[in-house]
């Protein structure tokens, strides 16, 4: 039973918001055991423990916030017992065009530092909406397709864990189980 | 008098429209100079004339597109003639979440290794909507704050060209000559 | 049996002989089919055939070479065909700081852009040499670290295909088969 | 009289002593008043202080290290006292591979969120050493070619300083005072 770990760094609760959202869609894959925890509340065991993760900080001057890098720069000395882990990002900005992405990149980055496989997801979730290197929003998510794209998100992410770490790879998304993007027939 | 190059690759015409606000924003300051070229028109004798350069592309799979890249790369022995020039990004992407900033930064380092100081808009041009990367846009630019976003960036191009280039001190944005966000007093 | 592909673009051979050294790293693990090739070379079904992918290119203004940026534009409409596969990459540049390790994250952005889980590799194969983003270069490899780095790319990407898409999990490198560095017991 | 400073964090102090040097070639500028101080001894004033910015981090996990951050983040209330100033990045590694560009790029993204004009070096200091995005090491420097890099960032901002706020502009780099390349006549 795959184990996924939702981790955020939260000051005004949008960010919040967007890990509550991503753990509904978590939640949409059968047999996946979900964990949401705040930098403050999340422990070293916690990320040991999951095989797949989402982490989330709001973006502060176009990358991660200080408490969230801290929190991974603290697990370096446990590097070589969490490797391999698979593992997504999400951001809230100030406004669009307000280095979400470039933050989610980051965090990406972060994760690959420790021999994490990191994916986005190509899907559209709305109209001029998508969530391609991570779940990306400004301020808290409100729209329905912002909405979908925290969830989207999570569930993508225990796709992967139930697909590469428990073999079901009839959730491969190539076996078009669902829509991909709204114009998709 | 400054001399300012707007340079876009845009296939779909969104990427033209927001070059062709960013034109406008130049314009807005006085005595600058502005020429505004596709990736087929422009030559190198205009990236050699200009002081100041606003670089669009479209957004396509997270960075810039092939035919801009091919431009610069072919730009490549001319580099010791163009060195110090005031640049800035601009992309459109297909949704938000796209890349646009991403795009922003690939073309900023481009420009950095040509030898140029490059910059972003810290201003909000209206509610959650920023320019902090270079503007970025979903498809074209159609509300206010996202023309004024791609206007805004011309408009400090043309400052830091006036000031920087020209010594007209008086238009460096510390003195205060117009309010940088809807909420400043 | 996985099957990898080495995809490169080289214009003075230094990015072809790093695609030479990965894909012996790829042959170090068992029962793993092999093609490399070169952008030229390569057809859409070549990536479509494999489970795990290493992309490399020259770095040309710290970001990717304008024939593989081409190249997977022209991928762009097989996209839901090619969705969740396992991807690196490596890059040769003029000099060190010369933005190698910029141009491995922009291939990785374009490889998440199409779904792919992307990774680095934690381990230093050296003395102060690492694999972090990918395999990096100055010119083309020479020292034993700098060949080791390109060669324990393509093992992780073998082993990371063995063990996800395989199922063949005591491959996984929290099972300690190796050193990960030279200084660990 | 040009007023730079060169901030930095250091643990071991690698990225100590490459701001020493960077401080160095500052020095080859005549007529800059220079102050270097780490995250700790710095305040608002000196950043207010300054018309350009050395900032160095040692890189960890692939970006700025959290002490550096939280400077920054602290210094987001007096943003628009600190805008258009001229900046540049330096970091040191664990290793060649290991994230000092990214870091470098990270340090020039918060810069640019501050509306700083950000640049790079695109000389060579030596065979197959450059400092395009700012001056990068795997742990200190010791080469000439490594050190050389660091006093040639330092220069630089000195130069673009004179040039673009003192109005010195027989220093742009255009007017070919001294050999950009080693190999360069």
């Amino acid at each position: 039973m795959g184990k996924i770990l939702v981790l955020y760094y939260s000051k005004d609760g949008s960010t919040k918001k967007m890990a509550e959202y991503i753990a509904d869609g978590v939640a949409q894959i059968p047999a996946i055991d979900i964990r949401i925890k705040s930098v403050g509340e999340a422990t070293r065991d916690d990320v040991i423990w999951c095989d797949g993760i989402a982490v989330g900080s709001p973006t502060y001057l176009g990358t991660v916030a200080a408490p969230m890098k801290k929190f991974w720069e603290d697990m370096l000395p446990d590097w070589q017992k969490i490797d391999g882990k698979i593992g997504c990002a999400f951001s809230s900005q100030g406004g669009w065009g307000g280095g979400a992405e470039l933050t989610c990149q980051a965090l990406m980055t972060i994760m690959i530092n420790f021999g994490f496989l990191v994916f986005g997801v190509p899907d559209y979730s709305g109209h001029q909406f998508t969530t391609h290197y991570g779940a990306t929003q400004a301020g808290e998510p409100r729209a329905d397709k912002e909405i979908e794209s925290c969830r989207r998100l999570g569930k993508r992410l225990a796709e992967w864990v139930a697909v590469y770490v428990d073999g079901r790879t009839d959730l491969h998304p190539l076996n078009g189980l669902y829509k991909r993007n709204p114009w998709d027939k």
